[in-house]
């Protein structure tokens, strides 16, 4: 295993070069214009992953293609699959990037760049740890298969399908996912929970056309005064969603919950480094609990009018919310869907149409905290970062790690390498040059114990 | 005075070829882009008026010229100060037109533009109805001035102070504003009263950058949904504004209410021309009360995060409404600001800040309806249109017109061309075309009763 490890050193300067120009590429899945740039990713991944020593295929689907390479020459030894994703959420607003969102700069020990820990670094640096076992020590100590999808940031509607269609030549005996952080620095941590999501968008629809609002305001109700309505009735005043039925499946091991309150966490931090004025949220929860454990709804965005510099004196004829929901253990997003649909009916006001779209959902997940697989992956993590991991939650949504679990039947480990304040999602997005470092030796590690 | 309306019929369709000209000048004020074609504006009407026959001189301000032409050629007779504006509210959302809006095309006996209504035809006609004079009878029958600015569509800032400095030059007896709609097609219409507004900007601020909506939801205030709080918070069950003190000063005359009370109106075909689902608004009072003498608050514009096509789980880090109130005799401006600023401080909750701008305010109005400036309007108004005029309301603002009243010491005629249904301030803006003849018809029978 030194062997590998000192490959992995020696090579690395490559391997980050290898992940600019896999950063470079726009893979907005989001984005219709950038299609070629999303399949020139998948290409771009495909041919990498031949090089590390993969046998691979593009599997094309409705949407952007799946990548998936894998090596058997391990014979019984068990299987790992490791999925990751090379699509990216969209740019904007560009003006807030330090440096553009596609030409990656490292600045103070991290490299900027959309993708760049969620999830191309992460995945990267699985394909680059299997290369260094097949490289350094001319065999893998045990069977993997990379799965690699380009729709995770808009729900990953062509995954599942791919998966339950080739779930034998996908068959694992454990399935490893990058796509999450560590809960401080020079902390590693494995996953013990994730939210699911139910992401709707609401078109309020009054007037056939705008109007002049000093002809036709005070008698013609106003859509984007009716959408503010909605969205404000769905939250009650300790910062409760105020959906009906919306916490009945609410159900959080009381373990877990005492488990989050034992690690340590400083409110003030938080809220400096998030740069609000105060923090916020349900009442009576800590701020740990809020972001793992507890659901919400946020607005994602809000159109509505005139939006330009100086006044404009319209009644606007439409306007769109749309509006998002992490779930936790064990709402399900189809009873989320359904109580939102049936709620937005209840409150809507008379003189304008509210259409609801459910544009995707992922349910929410909780990991079981023994075994092999977290024996192993707490061995890889102690040899990599020098100690031992913690188990961290994450308030955000990985859908297909519990449709991983139902299809596949095997344990999926959350080891994620992205730090708090990564801008995942946001401008100026990162990842740690150290920790892209660490955490393909901490891949090369788990692959050796697995192994074993 | 046959002469001078035969010269109108004679050269009508050289009149239409010239407002089209006017037409095509994208004279958007609030556009800093359009600055160039906002004064070509200015210089190309500046150059019409001298043709009619006016001596023009072009003023400039810290925004958009001042127009002014003027003819004192008839001694003692009384003066009349034509006032309106060459400015045009922006064209957005462009592909809600029918044809583009800065190329005037005619259907079905409407003249299709940007400004066709709002104010450009509106305007013209007075200058063609001098022109007709100066040409037909070869002088005027009293004393005018035309005065034309180019801020109309974003506060008139500079009108008032170029009107209190040149009060002695801009003397009149009678002052006439062609801005507004007849209450019907065929019915000649003389405004009763006009609202005022208080525009405002409401930017709610959160965290210091977008943060993804899973790692930080639930714990930090999202901007969007304290900025649907706010603005849901300004109306109450009944449709009425729920700023304490809103209505302390709406004070408008019974007798006038009685008048609005005996016009013929139809729900339902005021529902159809607007294209809405069903009519709302302040309980308990009409439509037309709605519109003319009740005050409003709109959201004219929202936005906030992602609002693009597909889903993006962001947490936005700010959001932003536009909200104008229209106001109604005789609340003030200035205290709606007050009291407008006093309610969002009351309920904006911790954890974001909220900042109001005030965009721009104008008081709303009552005419005095009677007098030799409405007998004279009312005849000139029967003898273009072959029916006696009925009293109006207007639901939009000409903030200028109280402040003309104040400043100037003369009375102010509204004699409105326009029709209800005519987008002024939306797509496919228009004026018809029976309209501007007779309205140019008008304005010239206008100048002969005052001159009598």
């Amino acid at each position: 295993m030194d062997a590998v490890h000192a490959y992995i050193d020696q090579h690395m300067e490559r391997f980050r070069e290898e992940l600019d120009a896999f950063l470079r590429i726009p893979s907005v899945s989001a984005r219709r214009e950038h299609d070629d740039d999303t399949r020139r990713a998948a290409e771009w991944l495909a041919d990498r992953m031949r090089d590390a020593g993969l046998t691979v295929t593009l599997h094309e689907t409705p949407g952007h293609p799946i990548v998936v390479g894998s090596h058997h020459g391990a014979g019984d030894a068990p299987t790992l699959l490791v999925y990751g994703h090379y699509d990216v959420q969209p740019p904007e607003p560009l003006e807030l990037w330090t440096s553009p969102p596609f030409e990656p700069e490292e600045r103070d020990g991290r490299i900027y760049a959309r993708g760049s820990v969620d999830d191309k670094g992460q995945l990267y640096l699985h394909v680059k740890a299997i290369e260094a076992h097949l490289r350094a020590a001319g065999s893998l100590p045990l069977n993997v298969i990379v799965l690699a999808e380009g729709e995770e940031e808009v729900g990953s509607a062509n995954l599942m399908p791919f998966v339950d269609e080739h779930a034998e030549r996908l068959g694992a005996d454990f399935i490893v996912i990058s796509d999450s952080t560590m809960y401080r620095p020079g902390m590693p941590s494995i996953g013990a929970s994730l939210r699911g999501i139910a992401y709707f968008q609401v078109d309020v629809r009054g007037p056939a056309g705008d109007l002049h609002s000093g002809s036709y305001g005070g008698a013609v109700v106003n859509p984007a005064n009716a959408l503010a309505r909605i969205i404000a009735s769905m939250h009650d005043d300790q910062g409760r969603v105020a959906i009906a039925g919306f916490y009945d499946d609410v159900d959080t091991p009381e373990a877990y919950r005492k488990q989050i309150g034992s690690l340590p966490f400083d409110d003030e931090e938080f809220r400096a480094e998030v740069g609000a004025p105060a923090l916020g949220g349900e009442a009576g929860r800590t701020t740990l609990e809020r972001i793992w454990i507890r659901p919400t709804l946020d607005v994602n965005g809000l159109l509505s009018g005139y939006t330009g510099e100086g006044s404009k004196t319209v009644l606007p004829s439409k306007a769109m919310a749309k509006v998002s929901c992490r779930l936790v253990p064990s709402q399900d997003p189809d009873r989320i869907r359904e109580l939102f649909q049936a709620h937005v009916e209840r409150v809507a006001p008379p003189g304008v149409t509210v259409d609801v779209s459910f544009l995707h959902g992922g349910r929410p997940w909780l990991a079981t905290l023994e075994g092999p697989l977290v024996d192993a992956a707490s061995r890889a993590l102690e040899r990599a970062f020098g100690t031992a991991p913690v188990f961290a939650g994450e308030g955000g949504s990985i859908p297909i790690v519990d449709e991983f679990e139902r299809v596949l039947g095997a344990r999926v480990l959350l080891m994620g390498f992205g730090l708090p304040g990564e801008n995942a999602h946001a401008p100026d997005e990162w990842i740690s040059v150290e920790n892209f470092e660490k955490g393909t030796h901490a891949a090369a590690a788990l692959l050796a114990e697995l192994g074993r």
